[in-house]
């Protein structure tokens, strides 16, 4: 293969082996040398092929390193909530390895709703060790769309529907996965805030809402959580693919924010192999895009990037200027984890991480109604508990596409409402229902059988028979990951629970009045029979320790301090993007009419009082604010002003009150919101405590994205600090002036 | 899954999340501490479960590390002659990755016949640089089992009949390999001389052949090469299988030589769990030792280290005593390896590591015989060359068992041949016969079909025309990679070359009788047309590069310069296991009825001249030696000894010899060889030039082990010293006394 350079070759050979160990090191393996250097000395080193080698995938998860160079391939892992199990090299199916069962943490949009800086750190922490210990490169998460609609099928993977809120929550996340020398891959950059369509639709918005409402998360990655990479997203923007767009990766993403990390392509999303070169793409991913009709042997040849980027390079129609740019980009990912030399070692499916995933569930869980205190349920006077409803026993580690796990065991809410009552009280079951038992998704936990040969009128008899007999009915139900529920791919078909759940609990109400609902999902979900059901409960996907999160907080074990991320509608037509109706969009576009208008902004503007409001959660305890106070009555651009607030529990046991500030605009050149998000603040207080909360912000607060100036204006005038236990329940609140 | 400890969890959780960082480094994790100390402290933390999980296999190729803390699963990787391709998790069949195709290296048998020690060296850095690329954790090889018998079908991975040729050149292999961060696990302790009945053949050998013969390689891997890990063979040592051996675990290996390393089981080669505890073993690895009727979901549960011996400890049967014992070697292991943070990253399939392989082929092959001076073959002469036989299409990197290879890619003969002589001759081929076209490892290269239809006789005419027509014919034989040829599992069946190629040869050799005959084998092979064919090269198996190599040396780019590892018998009796009548044993027992007397010693005590000697190769140039001079006449048991000879190259261009010290034992209270090997040095020379070579040797290659005393022994007396360029080749000798 070789010329006949066969005997220079041997002398350097010999010659750097006898001095094996000694040897100075190239300036890429010497890491007391700074990255700038290592990565320039690694590419000056590096033929076309292998540079090209490592701008696409070579596997499902994987993308070649440099072996001659002794730069190790990159692997890739879903996902934000547990690290997938291992997948064969070039298919989908599980490769049947034995070590590689996960902690399943909670969706994100539990860990969202603690509203918990401290819990996204250990979260971050506690998964980025699960993946370092299996030697991947970069998590594939976290997720930051914005939930502009309850039927998007991957809101649960995503944290709610506030810009500031999820800014906030990304940060610590990524800082503590990659303090493991783990990549985190913030996803899916930018507006794809719907599955329907997914990989064509083009999203129309104007700047106010993109900058606004959809990018802050993404940015506060970048500039605040220093995520060493981001994935493109499946959809349009401005009629370009966003895994290879001008605007959103070239002038916002690397000129306006100075992003200097890999751009990932979502798996399939690149389309076009000169706007994957010039556009801001690094590294693509793929499962459909191998153009298998080519007809190579190995189909990665033929991703975009692969081959065909090869050719252009090599007939001169594009140069290597990009390619050198994405390859400096993966050596400096490479030299931050992989070629870290003092990383961790991280640890994988301990109970260390089980607990830090039971606390986030505990602290996620929110309560959403408690009628006569029903919760917690009293079991020093309670005998018999029906427990009703498949989501009871259903797995919900598996499924709902592409963070679905293969997790080290699952608690059931059966089994862990079972398991912390023991004998205290008769726990009986009915199913009630049968979901989608023949979907791929339904694994069914507690040892029940799938199947259920039963009529829907023999289940919901044999329930109503159940709740006849008990003091209390715990009725577990809500959304699964089956398709067209809390499912990547498909969007959701309405606001509606399935499975004909509604009447079910009207006829078990009709049974027992004395009924919890615990929802379980990632979405909101419409609640005909809202006034009727005492208890209601906001459930999540709550991963490995899901039943014994639940059933702390049912049994009162833990004090509820969840709060929503996201607004429950009445009814759909109550949510913005559908009131404007352009959901899902027609003829491949989509245009966000509502703009900056989605969520609580919406409700608030067309005073449209929702189910449950963006920030409500209540507690086993009561809380009493005092009158807020702020440090200056006028502010500068230059001045931060600091509100403070006194909050009391006023009850009878320990609770935790999340303390959250928005800021009103009280005259504007452009239409603002009636409020927003901009400071929050967790405290746990014991029964009669006080505690004084402080926060602080500046002119960001007061900005909003000028999108003629193109530029973020905080324009001087009056503003009003509402301090308040959630968006509809403002407490107090005092005014100030911008000069 | 976890009491009510939550709350305290949480806490410690919580804190230690917000000193992260800071926090103080367990001590197993500390590299700035003693390994020792390390080791405790890992241990110290372990559960018992955790423990037996690290002593056994997780699949076929892993073994559980502890994931709680971060000590990662162990990876190990066949074999001695490349990295093997990666297989399914519990499969054997390859897991169709496309990075891992690897550089074949030559088989050990050639690195041995280098008689070069920086050639060792140079392959074990190679090879390990390879295995640290591709993440593997402990290198399933070298192999140094003696060649007893020319039928032993893996004697292709060992090197040679001799013990001290043996224990010199796998030194420098297993720190090569090490320095990587990767440990080698030299195989196959011990006694595994032949593949019949290999799972259970009992071997009987006196305490002498085993000292003396069977054992030193091992003893250097371990004392002078400090390899971290040695695996235990498949057969039988006094009743007992080797991997689970009180004799040569317990009392020789750990007690006499004091090795501190992992002892890991053949693959399946364990049989007892109780044996298995308190023998030595420290890793069980299989296949067959699943037992599947046991029922569980995962097979490795029922391996004998496995649920047995927990349920053993559980019982109370045994204590952990020995359980703590290995997995304090395991860890030290680790820590050695795959918690080693400065280890080097490797690398993979590179050019250098290539040219390394054909570095290591050229100085590998053998000039058996060159009447006439038919080599190099002159291409300002030669118009035709006719290549003849199926090994110079045969891909000889895939088969033979576990160290069976996926290639980058494979030179064959032919093609080294054509592409080396371009247009300064025809070249022209025929198969001349077809080996086992239906056998699974048949890979042929070079583009050529598997199948031949043409019945033998025309294959045989059409070489015979294609000779005929040529000026020199180079005839590719020997054999392959085939079940009962050169490959684990079976021995040969006899001495002779398969396929009728014997026939051809003679019937070659009336067609043309400038006959080249390359011998492509791990064996020796009978040769009953010696006497007729002018040129015979010894080409063993030559990995990527083999067919290059082969070229170089044939036209002359590179002087041949090494030296036969075994003695070639005329006949099978000549060889003495067989002539002593006890091969493959009877009745699962086998007795080295010759005991010491293994190869040239046999050869030399019972003065059967043989077809070609241990230690015997030719050069394209001369070498003249002149008269040896000892620096004394006399030395102590504590003294050493100086020998030095001037080697002269009288040829006219340049070439490497290696100058051969036997030490003859003249007076002896036992029996004793003729002559033993104790020294060798390998100098290069230019046409005309001397080189003065000295020899140093000490008390230890005048010993002989007194198996009733069970120790080394020097015995006073007379000795000499014998220079050679073979061992029937003795130039020079001198007397001496050992008082």
């Amino acid at each position: 293969m070789f010329k006949s350079i066969l005997k220079a070759a041997v002398i350097v050979l010999c010659s750097s082996f006898s001095v094996y160990g000694q040897a100075q090191l190239p300036v890429y393996l010497d890491d007391t040398k700074p990255i700038k250097d290592r990565v320039e000395d690694a590419l000056s080193r590096m033929t076309l092929e292998e540079k090209i080698g490592m701008v696409h995938a070579q596997s499902k998860f994987s993308s070649a390193g440099v072996p001659r160079l002794g730069i190790p391939d990159i692997w890739m892992t879903d996902g934000p909530h547990g690290i997938r199990p291992e997948v064969l090299w070039d298919e989908w199916s599980q490769a049947g390895w034995t070590n590689d069962s996960c902690i399943a943490f909670p969706a994100l949009t539990c860990l969202a709703a603690t509203w918990n800086k401290e819990m996204s750190s250990l979260y971050g922490k506690s998964i980025g060790e699960e993946a370092r210990y299996r030697n991947k490169t970069v998590l594939l998460g976290p997720g930051v769309n914005i939930y502009r609609t309850p039927l998007n099928g991957r809101n649960f993977e995503y944290m709610g529907e506030d810009p500031f809120l999820s800014a906030k929550m990304v940060v610590p996340y990524i800082k503590g996965v990659q303090q493991n020398g783990v990549a985190t891959c913030v996803k899916h950059y930018a507006l794809n805030n719907q599955e329907t369509e997914r990989h064509s639709i083009n999203v129309n918005v104007d700047d106010r809402a993109l900058y606004e409402i959809y990018l802050p998360a993404f940015k506060a990655a970048i500039q605040e959580g220093d995520t060493w990479a981001i994935m493109g997203s499946y959809n349009k923007y401005k009629g370009q693919q966003c895994c290879h767009n001008q605007y959103l990766l070239n002038d916002i993403l690397r000129k306006e924010w100075g992003f200097q990390g890999v751009v990932v392509a979502d798996w399939g999303g690149v389309h076009d192999t000169q706007q994957a070169i010039t556009n801001g793409l690094d590294m693509e991913f793929g499962t459909w895009t191998d153009g298998l009709s080519w007809g190579t042997s190995n189909a990665y040849d033929n991703y975009y990037l692969a081959k065909p980027y090869l050719a252009m390079i090599k007939s001169g129609k594009v140069g290597t200027k990009e390619l050198d740019e994405k390859v400096r980009r993966i050596l400096r990912l490479s030299f931050l984890t992989n070629m870290n030399k003092n990383r961790p070692f991280g640890s994988f499916g301990t109970e260390e991480h089980a607990l830090a995933g039971r606390k986030i569930a505990e602290e996620g869980i929110v309560l959403l109604q408690n009628k006569n205190n029903i919760l917690p349920i009293n079991l020093n006077k309670t005998k018999r508990i029906a427990v009703i409803g498949e989501n009871a026993i259903k797995m919900m580690t598996v499924g709902g596409g592409s963070s679905s796990l293969k997790a080290k065991y699952e608690v059931s809410p059966l089994d862990g409402l079972k398991r912390r009552i023991g004998s205290q009280a008769e726990v009986v079951y009915a199913r009630g229902y049968v979901g989608d038992a023949d979907g791929s998704y339904n694994g069914v936990v507690s040892g029940q059988n799938l199947k259920d040969n039963r009529s829907a009128e023999e289940l919901m008899a044999e329930a109503i028979k159940v709740a006849k007999t008990a003091d209390v009915v715990v009725f577990v139900g809500g959304l699964n990951k089956s398709d067209f529920q809390d499912s990547e791919g498909n969007d959701r078909k309405g606001l509606g629970l399935p499975y004909n759940q509604d009447k079910l609990i009207t006829e078990l109400l009709k049974a027992n009045k004395n009924l919890v609902y615990v929802n379980i999902s990632g979405n909101a979900v419409a609640m005909p029979w809202v006034n009727e059901v005492p208890g209601i409960v906001q459930g999540w996907f709550l991963g490995t320790e899901a039943g014994n999160a639940l059933a702390a907080v049912l049994v009162g074990d833990v004090n509820p301090s969840g709060k929503l991320t996201f607004t429950f509608p009445v009814k759909l037509s109550d949510n913005a993007a559908h009131a404007m109706g352009d959901f899902p969009g027609k003829d491949g576009e989509v245009t966000y009419k509502e703009g900056i208008f989605v969520g609580y902004r919406w409700h608030d503007k067309q005073k449209i009082k929702p189910l449950f409001s963006f920030g409500h959660g209540l507690s086993y305890t009561t809380f009493e604010y005092g009158k807020v106070t702020a440090d200056k009555k006028e502010l500068t651009a230059d001045d931060k002003i600091t509100f403070t607030v006194n909050v009391k529990n006023t009850g009878t046991r320990e609770g935790s009150e999340v303390v959250q500030l928005y800021i009103s605009d009280l005259k504007s050149s452009l239409p603002r919101p009636v409020k927003e998000l901009k400071g929050f603040e967790k405290v746990s207080l014991k029964p009669g405590e006080t505690k004084t909360v402080t926060i602080t912000v500046d002119k960001a607060a007061l900005s909003f994205f000028d999108d003629k100036k193109h530029e973020w204006v905080a324009e001087p005038g009056d503003f009003e600090a509402l301090i308040g236990a959630s968006s509809a329940n403002i407490k107090t609140k005092t005014a100030f002036k911008l000069r």
